[in-house]
């Protein structure tokens, strides 16, 4: 595989600064591997040694909870460092001071702010609230490193607070089932970059995925038995307040209900029989908002969901309803007429003022996508954009809260930059007054799985959702991006010993791809590409819910560490003059691509690496052309392009097997030099 | 890193062979990745299509053990595929042809035979019994391969029974503390493997771990609070049930008591008051035999204890008695005076002799390791030998059943070749009579865990251990080396899909190492060494049980790849008259070395690689020692020895940082060759 390649810039700032050096930041950069990064933080020389005996003493308010986080901080230090640290066998290192307890359910505003000192003799984590300590705790296991001397927490003072309540994360459990090993393990990583809303997106046209008592053929008809039991719900919600995290659940109505029609075929507005959809897109079937039974069932089963859920708000979807059905049905488009609405926007509006009506009697504020928004809806309700910047500026214009998660959907497969740079008062938002702007509640990564099953959904919501929590947490001014990278080559490593595993399960898929045999330079082809963007992937492929998500696009990551690293060292050598710079890095690297593409040859047979014969082509292909490239910038001569080369730049630069080959900007960036171009 | 080097044969037979092609073969090795070896096995043309349909059909005995196990063998099938198998969506393509049930507690000797026959329209699995029916489905998993068209199972005729009935894996979870996950994932491993005897060593000097509700005091002061409860012992239990593996646990007395005696030091033989012992090796402390209370207390335990562990084997350990304790209690000597004791051993037998009659009547049968072997015991009792198998040999011929250990001590970090040769009737048993020879009922793989944790345990465990089984399993013919790694090499990344974590536990660990930061030069180091062997390890440290195992000895698998295979690369290439075979290899290897080394000097300041700096050093002058030698075989020229040459070739055979460079030999002998030596 092709090594990582270590930039003098990334070594830095791993240690504690040595003893004198002092940086006071505010919101900036520091050096640190904090992310998100604090409000204020102040890092100083030395640190606090990290050994067996570390634990952790309450000297202000606590309770079960508190303890128990605790113990899961110790827990956490202690797989992160390798150090047993025994219970109860401590002497105090950490002294924690929280000033009350958190209610009984969190709510979306609280205080999460956190003052945090750590000395070479000891720590203090003061914080009004159970909240600001969770945080805190968060923070003291991102200040060890390790030291001459071993582990430590760097000294350090930090006064912190986020800067939107609503940080969150939403899982797509309807599309492709996520166990709760998968949502648990996510919950733990979620808590070490401090969001706190994890949204459960439980129904969709391909599953129905919570069992009801009242309507026991919802999961029984709707969900190939993969479905969570209020157990199982019971369980999760315990897991994520613990951690400080609201579970906001999500029953899309009226559109994305095909699995509920399959055991309840009268609640839509055509006629059936329906089966549970295996393929994805925007699809017809449509609960029918003018059959009072529709309301009954909602009423009864979100009281039930309600009592399962016991946070404030319940999501109620509300996106994507073509229209379809509602036209086809002549009874539906009497009732429309005789009330008078003139679009289905009107209709869809109606519904939703009823749900609001079943929610507030379940005392729930009802949260829904931007299709909810209508002059007719009361102004307490929330809208989660996914259309644009734009639709929640003018939703916070006309006094609603709102979320943004345009920007965020991970399964677009942008770069972690690109995600990061999103601000949720940004662009349209801007313009808006203060009063406006706090509407604005935060914003949520929205992890949706049409391409993402339990053995990959880590690897596409981190380490990028690490940077997006920064985004929401952080200030606005927190925005240098290689500082961002810096720190998230180390908090993506460190998140292994939270339990995700978006770098561990690599290597496996990979070999699968080999039959078992060695994947070392299958992985350094691999490493150099991402996959397709936004809706371009399995455009004319017959995939299904059923198809295995196992080929090279499948393992890619979303964005290629390596291919980052590579093009910087482009950069830096196009940009010197003597052009000496960084060449041996770059040369190496090309020779390793050449030996690895040579080392995967004998494996290109098996039928999943296939399709992934023309990447590994190319990337022979255009390590040699870089090569003579290099070359001719040393000899000071002209590269002469054959036609070949020409062509081959060209097709490396479109998609191969649903994946960009992103070596090629910086290869073409160091032909064009050599070719005077 | 140090890529793996891709021998032309290694890459043979991971696919069915083509049309036409069938090897009959008994009990030797065939063109498949079956580990453990079939008694009988035909590999046939084609394959049956494994897809998302795949299901398994009962047509005989059935019972919910058996559909547990189908399930489980088809979620299995869906992570090494990837391919979603849905619960009964499918058309059944395995048929099961199961005899009868099989009893409330699985005994010593069961029918555990199957055949299995896999053509390309579907296979059937026929089998007297449950065990017969888990083991194959242990071997239809390891059938399925890809192919041009998709995974199949491979078209086979199998017929297939074990060689011994008892092959097992002990896991010491005394020493350091190994959680129910940890175990769960290894009888999940073990299954794979067709092993069928857990034995579960639960108390130690430096642990009791499991609880009593009779006398609460052994797990309260003698655990640290790191424990099995009564309800995950049961979990377990049936755990392993479910899967074909007894759970025989040990309790070991009267020595390795250490931790008893912390709450019950009226038990000792000597004064207290006692401690937990943190350091490794064999203590003082031990039970009196001469105290009536020991048995009282023994017999209540004990008897608590076997209504917790159903299998009718209950281990007493029994190894290890210093018999200082007993020399310095004249109460003791009095007593052996008076009943005509010449020797500790004689005390230690008359011991023994009252815990017979104690297990006898929880209906138990009596395990300990050698030192139990006395005239004085009846002839049911089962020896494990740990010493020799001169002493398991003698054992058998004077009547006794036995089991071998020695030779199958994973802590000992020896190659899997090694502990693969070793036959449970080889050496001083082969001159038994057939008789004699049957006594010897099998083996088990011993990890012990001073220098394991939960964390690397797997790496020290598989795939060694799946070599091992193969020798418990398959005709004692089955004993080609090179066969055995070629299947290895697959089984293991398979195991993966265990859940084991023996591959993927690696590169955190080395993270840890580097503070984060890549590791792929590191890893290309330490992929070179292996830890010191047997009990090399820890001489003249002071180190305990709270001692991090987090140094690259930690880290370092057992055996090393990557020099396995450059040895071959090297012999090979000396073994050519021209020199020219796997030169290519063998110079890229040593250039990715080189550049290992470098690129992993920055990080030798982190404190848990300081110690590595030699072994890098070494790696990177052997390196350009061999490649000066390699230029001086191609010129046909004499290489000429530096007074630094021959240092570095001596200094880098020696352990540094208690690990072995496994490179020295092969450089060594290419060094020689060039030398003209």
């Amino acid at each position: 595989m092709t090594r990582f390649i270590l930039l003098p810039g990334l070594v830095l700032s791993l240690v504690a600064p040595t003893a004198g050096a002092q940086t006071a930041v505010t919101g900036a950069t520091a050096l640190h591997n904090l992310m998100p990064v604090p409000a204020t933080v102040s890092i100083e020389a030395g640190g606090l040694p990290i050994d067996s005996r570390f634990s952790v003493a309450f000297s202000g308010y606590k309770d079960a909870r508190l303890e128990a986080a605790a113990k899961r901080m110790v827990e956490r230090i202690a797989r992160q460092t390798g150090i047993p640290i025994l219970p109860k066998s401590g002497i105090a290192v950490l002294t924690v001071k929280c000033g009350k307890a958190a209610g009984r359910v969190q709510q979306v505003i609280e205080d999460e702010s956190y003052s945090l000192k750590v000395t070479a003799s000891g720590a203090t984590l003061t914080a009004p609230t159970s909240y600001g300590v969770l945080r805190g705790f968060a923070t003291f296991v991102q200040l060890i490193e390790p030291s001459p001397a071993g582990f430590v927490a760097t000294a350090a003072t930090i006064e912190d607070r986020p800067r939107f309540p609503w940080r969150g994360l939403m899982i797509d459990a309807g599309r492709h089932w996520q166990p709760i090993e998968v949502i648990k393990r996510n919950l733990d990583a979620m808590a070490a970059v401090k969001l706190n809303v994890f949204h459960w997106h439980l129904s969709e046209d391909q599953g129905f995925r919570v069992e009801s008592k009242l309507y026991p053929k919802l999961q029984e008809l709707g969900s190939d038995g993969l479905y969570y039991t209020q157990a199982q719900v019971r369980e999760i919600v315990r897991y994520a307040a613990d951690r400080g995290i609201r579970v906001v659940p999500e029953f899309d109505v009226p559109g994305h209900t095909g699995a509920w029609l399959v055991g309840y075929p009268h609640l839509a507005s055509g006629p059936g029989p329906y089966e549970i959809q295996r393929r994805w897109g925007v699809f017809d079937p449509v609960l029918d908002p003018t059959n009072e039974q529709v309301y009954v069932v909602l009423e009864r089963l979100f009281g039930e969901m309600a009592a399962l859920f016991p946070d404030a708000f319940f999501h109620i979807g509300g996106d994507e309803v073509n229209g379809k059905q509602w036209a086809a049905n002549k009874k539906i488009q009497a009732f429309m007429k005789r009330r008078g609405f003139k679009t289905d926007g009107d209709l869809h509006a109606y519904f939703n003022k009823r749900l609001n009506t079943i929610l507030k009697k379940h005392h729930k504020i009802m949260v829904g996508w931007d299709e909810i928004l209508h002059p007719d809806l009361p102004k307490d309700i929330v809208v989660q954009s996914w259309r644009g910047q734009k639709a929640l500026a003018d939703a916070a214009r006309a006094g609603y809260r709102g979320i943004l998660s345009n920007g965020y959907y991970l399964d677009y497969m942008w770069s972690t930059e690109r995600h990061y740079l999103v601000d949720p008062v940004g662009k349209d938002a801007e313009a808006l007054s203060d009063q406006q702007k706090a509407r604005i509640l935060g914003g949520e990564a929205t992890m949706w799985s049409e391409w993402t099953t339990p053995e990959m959904i880590d690897s596409r919501t981190w380490p990028r959702t690490a940077a997006i929590a920064e985004r929401y947490w952080s200030p606005a001014t927190v925005r240098d991006v290689e500082d961002m990278y810096r720190r998230l080559d180390v908090v993506s490593r460190r998140l292994d010993f939270t339990g995700v595993l978006h770098r561990t399960a690599y290597r496996p898929m990979l070999e699968r791809m080999t039959g078992g045999r060695p994947a070392d330079a299958l992985e350094g082809i691999v490493n150099l590409v991402e996959p397709v963007r936004e809706y371009n992937r399995g455009r004319g492929l017959k995939q299904t819910q059923q198809s295995p998500l196992t080929r090279v696009i499948d393992a890619a990551r979303p964005e290629s560490e390596q291919a980052r690293v590579f093009a910087r060292l482009v950069d830096g050598l196009l940009a010197d003059p003597a052009k000496k710079a960084n060449r041996p890095a770059i040369e190496r690297s090309l020779r390793e691509w050449q030996d690895d593409a040579a080392a995967v040859q004998p494996l290109l047979d098996g039928f999943l690496l296939l399709e992934a014969k023309p990447i590994v082509e190319r990337v022979s292909g255009l390590s040699a052309l870089a090569l003579r490239a290099l070359q001719a910038i040393d000899q000071g001569t002209a590269l002469k392009l054959s036609p070949e080369d020409t062509s081959l730049l060209a097709e490396a630069a479109k998609p191969m097997a649903e994946v960009h080959l992103m070596i090629v900007p910086p290869i073409r960036k160091i032909v064009d030099a050599a070719a005077g171009r």
